[in-house]
């Protein structure tokens, strides 16, 4: 079966866990919004009756139409191998994930605190305060918990020998973190060596690393989630 | 088998749509951190090895623990026929829940735009700007899709005939958004009368009817993911 996956055709954004997903999987799929006519055919199939997604990214599956990140992942994980197979360890990654996405809503608010549809310009000032509390609270909270399993797990992977989805994603919540803020990252990344080596071995993968040499991997930008602004790096 | 939710004593917060799925059921479960000592257990709970929630709620389930409101409501609405039957179905619902998680958190952002940690009294400028935001773009946004949807499937519930746990989380959303801002719904009320019916018929369910009667119903508060702060209602 070969997947469609809808998404914004410009970003990596929400849509780039499920593509490091779908390469890891080597997963036959088309990404529609990057080919002509692809992002005219995602709005209409968000303005059918029946089932719409909300928002991108959305995953065509045969019949099935599968809305929300972490939902996707959870599809695709139990039928390629990037989850464990018993449903306690299904949930246990899943709840990881969505822990994630609670993570990547707050990165979007250091850049957009006063709301997603008003610019950056606008919001300079609440976005310097935001960012200074998400860099004092937010990410030690989240990066600690995750460095703590890894820590504790003792395995290569967060779940312990195998690679799981939520690898990919904190791989790319390191790539993300790194770009956006570089100084303050480096001042960071020694409170986090765990996620530090897990991202280096994600990236070492033949897979993914075949990936972000590949021009399928959309370079980071001001219009994604993770953004370069320099006075919000201190 | 007796569920245990644990989930901060004093709010309704993002527990709220675990009790309402809980209480539709007439499921057997301990509100654990209400009782004598809750709390203590709730928090060692987090600091223990292994699978650690990330943080409230969560649920244990004989020897499972599922963290994440829309993770736990995945786990309850199949074992409890609060959610369609076949895998298209369930992975309807619980993307259609995601989509309310998302809301929920653009809820909580109205009066912390600048994060998390720091007081309500120290965003005030900031919150007014949000909330303008909110109920001019997201507002219109996410309940216009909750609305078409209702309207475009013509049941007496979200999914059709019968109903789903994401029925019982849009009744928190209008109930919480009627405390929180009750000017601004007042004038928004008429743009969503499928929804203003669906709450209706759902707080008229009988086990429904008798939990917000009882004290399991915290009232709504200031410390809460809706709060009524007089000066961001107009």
């Amino acid at each position: 079966m070969k997947y469609e996956l809808y998404y914004w055709p410009t970003i990596q954004g929400r849509g780039e866990y499920v593509r490091l997903a779908l390469e890891e999987a080597g997963a036959d799929y088309a990404d529609v919004a990057r080919g002509a006519r692809g992002t005219a055919a995602m709005m209409k199939m968000m303005a059918q009756r029946g089932t719409p997604p909300f928002a991108p990214p959305f995953l065509k599956a045969g019949k099935l139409v599968i809305g929300q990140t972490a939902s996707i992942l959870l599809y695709l994980g139990a039928r390629h191998g990037l989850a464990p197979k018993t449903e306690a360890g299904r949930l246990w990654v899943h709840q990881l994930q969505l822990t994630v996405t609670d993570f990547v809503l707050e990165v979007h608010d250091t850049h957009h605190p006063l709301g997603p549809s008003l610019y950056y310009e606008d919001q300079r000032g609440a976005a310097k305060a935001r960012t200074d509390e998400f860099w004092k609270e937010r990410v030690p909270k989240y990066l600690g918990y995750f460095e703590k399993l890894l820590r504790d797990n003792g395995g290569a992977y967060l779940t312990g020998r195998r690679i799981a989805y939520i690898d990919l994603s904190l791989f790319q919540i390191v790539e993300g973190l790194r770009y956006a803020f570089p100084k303050r990252m480096k001042a960071f990344e020694r409170r986090m060596s765990g996620l530090v080596e897990l991202h280096d071995r994600v990236a070492a993968r033949p897979n993914i690393r075949a990936y972000l040499a590949s021009d399928r991997r959309i370079p980071f930008n001001e219009d994604g989630i993770f953004r370069r602004y320099p006075e919000l790096d201190k």
